[in-house]
């Protein structure tokens, strides 16, 4: 029989230990910042009909499908993986409406899938950290200002480097591509999309290819790319380009509330850049990204953005607008790094050493004394030697052993890892330095 | 174009957001109980080639195998999704076994994915909490009490009906089995394992299909499969059926010490039940199952067992022991009978209420004070009537209202939705009851 594969998948990324402690922190972090706004968990299956997955054009998203391995007929079940989760918690606003209560607010924390070519940053299966709210048939332009200082505040939140929000509105881009006569919007927010892959030189051959554009208009949309700036300069710079169209005022003057009501935040926190577009089609308003500080190439770690037009149920249209952060990416990017780690590498505070076989109910019974109180312990599995117990402990850095009492010892005694000291101590009123009761994140600096 | 389907799927449950609340209180307690046995935290991909899936013969977990849409040549992945999460847990220790520290306790709450025809309390993609620890080369027999002793302290800490734990002992099968001179083990542990699907005749023909049993062996396995209790008269019982093997002699004892270990927990919590099987190939001792209160014909919400050959590296065992909580089975179960629900619908304590455009800034800074202050609380977005804005919160079960200063209001106002009484409040120390600051899990009597 062959050797199974036991080795790393490229593209599916897989924590040691005290990572997958590092990565529950941050998403507790984020689940509690979501939650003292007062949005509710949802999550939504894994599986969405292919029709749902395709219907918004997200054609570069590289959905996986699933076939059962004893299908008959080697027949497609019809389902795919969902590649982001916007598009299902939109269909199951759609599909669960009467049960829910409109403008309705969720988050959702969910592995999403892309078949994509793995590279640095870039997963094909990881996390996103959702927030969203859908109105029915109305959701006021103040949700993009809440959502933006949302973002914000998860941001601050976490132990991780600064992370610059850069705003645009894709009303702006449109009504400015239609000012300049350009019929074909979708394509050319498609080619400006990549102005950071490959540069200004190939956008501007992309644009003009085969005539599609004129040199003017190529250069017209390199001008309004080239926006950047967190004043309200930035509205007038766009304006000084002298084009006029009703889509373009619209998203200016959403533009200009979200950059009014964010500029007592310090600087650079919240920024307009002309030259974002996002990749997917359903964005019809505001849409954000935000980067890293020292991980400005590796592309946006979180996302999101307006989509009036997503989802609907007869004459009801069901208005939305969200944020995600890209909770695997920026995990994948500090922990090569080694700038976030955990204080150690199990929850447990306090490990019971056990002396003899006989003794081996002492050991427990002391174990669950402990735990009734909320100090999380262990108890050795074989009476080895004090010094191999030790070593056990702090190979996963548990801070406290503790020797029962039994034989020669007369009382119960504890020692501190970290001091070497060692006391008497009775299990129903010993507690840990607070400090050390739980494990930490620890954020190394650089 | 066709309409995109937005139904429901059979066999891919998903929550109400207040039911979501249910499982995530569900969850955070059962991860809190592994913590405090010391258990650390991870998780593995989704995804495992299909040599990893098919290993172990799990031919009828009905796999679900992975193709690119895109992919140029309808060619598969290669790869599958998980079906239970032990046997990606076995490949993970060995890949990373540099990195750990044995025995290794984890914990793993995720989603698994089984292609089987649905049917009520079976889904084609679930949740399963579990608990393993595996060693190297050696895992002491008392990891099989510490098990029983976890699974039971995590169920009682669950707001769920009464679960009575199973336990048998595949040794006890095999070693009488063979004692019967029955060569095939394998086949006749599957066909025994459908005895509650197919019951005493069903499993008496196959058994004796083809001449391979005689009557007499396969009576001897129902006899076995008959003898159930949580005292130690169950040992001797099977003594007294008269046969011998040293397997079943060893398995005896491994099963005699959980039950004396276990004597002391009220009647019916660990009980012996021997024709407990398990479908999974992958057991060589003690297997588990529980069966809810109420709820004894829809199968087992949670199970394990001990596999002492499931992973190796080169010459070194990696046996290993663990349980897994059926989460998605249990609320499925209890959800229908409207059994367990949220206080409310939203994590939110207080929704400021929004006089007017004029003032939103005023209310907006009310609710970071609160939130500030641990306050779940969210911003009406628009200036409707009173009525119609606390209209919103009665309908998510918020609370409280607040009425921010302004206009008439000399001072901010906030009223008890529960009692309609309504009163002056500083948002810099008003507190709510405490009893509803956070939403809580209730169990309706039944």
């Amino acid at each position: 029989m062959a050797k199974p594969s036991t080795g790393p998948l490229t593209g599916f990324p897989e924590w040691l230990p005290h990572q997958r402690m590092v990565e529950q922190d941050l998403t507790d972090r984020i689940r509690r910042r979501y939650e003292l706004h007062g949005y509710v968990p949802v999550e939504t299956r894994s599986v969405e009909p292919l029709d749902i997955l395709t219907k918004k054009g997200a054609t570069d998203k590289e959905i996986y499908v699933l076939r059962r391995l004893h299908a008959e007929d080697d027949a497609d079940s019809g389902l795919g993986l969902h590649f982001d989760l916007t598009v299902p918690f939109a269909r199951y606003v759609a599909q669960h409406r009467a049960d829910l209560t409109f403008p309705f607010k969720r988050y959702q924390i969910q592995r999403v899938w892309r078949g994509e070519r793995p590279q640095e940053g870039r997963y094909r299966e990881f996390y996103q950290c959702d927030a969203d709210v859908i109105g029915m048939n109305n959701l006021p332009v103040w949700w993009d200002v809440e959502m933006t200082m949302l973002m914000r505040e998860v941001l601050d939140d976490l132990p991780i480097p600064a992370v610059a929000i850069q705003v645009n509105n894709r009303k702006i881009l449109e009504g400015f591509y239609r000012a300049l006569g350009i019929a074909d919007y979708p394509r050319t927010l498609r080619i400006m999309d990549k102005i950071d892959k490959i540069g200004t030189k190939g956008v501007l051959a992309e644009l003009s290819a085969d005539g599609t554009l004129t040199d003017a208009q190529a250069a017209g949309c390199l001008d309004l790319a080239n926006i950047s700036g967190s004043g309200l300069d930035v509205l007038s710079r766009i304006e000084a380009l002298g084009y006029t169209h009703p889509l373009l005022q619209e998203g200016l003057s959403e533009l200009e509330l979200i950059l009014r009501e964010t500029a007592s935040l310090p600087a650079g926190q919240v920024v307009a850049n002309l030259r974002i577009a996002r990749g997917l089609d359903y964005y019809t308003g505001t849409v954000y990204e935000g980067v890293m500080s020292g991980f400005e190439k590796l592309g946006s770690v979180c996302s999101g953005g307006r989509y009036d037009n997503l989802a609907s149920v007869g004459k009801d249209k069901l208005p939305g607008i969200g944020v995600s952060i890209g909770l695997s990416r920026i995990l994948g990017l500090l922990f090569k790094q080694g700038a976030l780690t955990s204080s150690r590498k199990s929850p447990a505070c306090v490990l019971v050493a056990l002396a003899t076989e006989e003794t081996r109910s002492e050991a427990r019974a002391v174990a669950a004394t402990l735990r009734a109180r909320g100090i999380a312990t262990e108890v050795f599995d074989r009476p080895l030697k004090w010094g191999d117990q030790i070593k056990y402990a702090d190979a996963k850095g548990i801070p406290y052993v503790w020797f029962p009492a039994g034989g020669e010892r007369a009382e119960h005694e504890v020692r501190d890892l970290r001091s070497r000291a060692q006391a008497g101590a009775d299990p129903t009123t010993w507690a840990p330095d607070e400090s050390v009761l739980r494990p930490v994140i620890v954020r190394a600096e650089s």
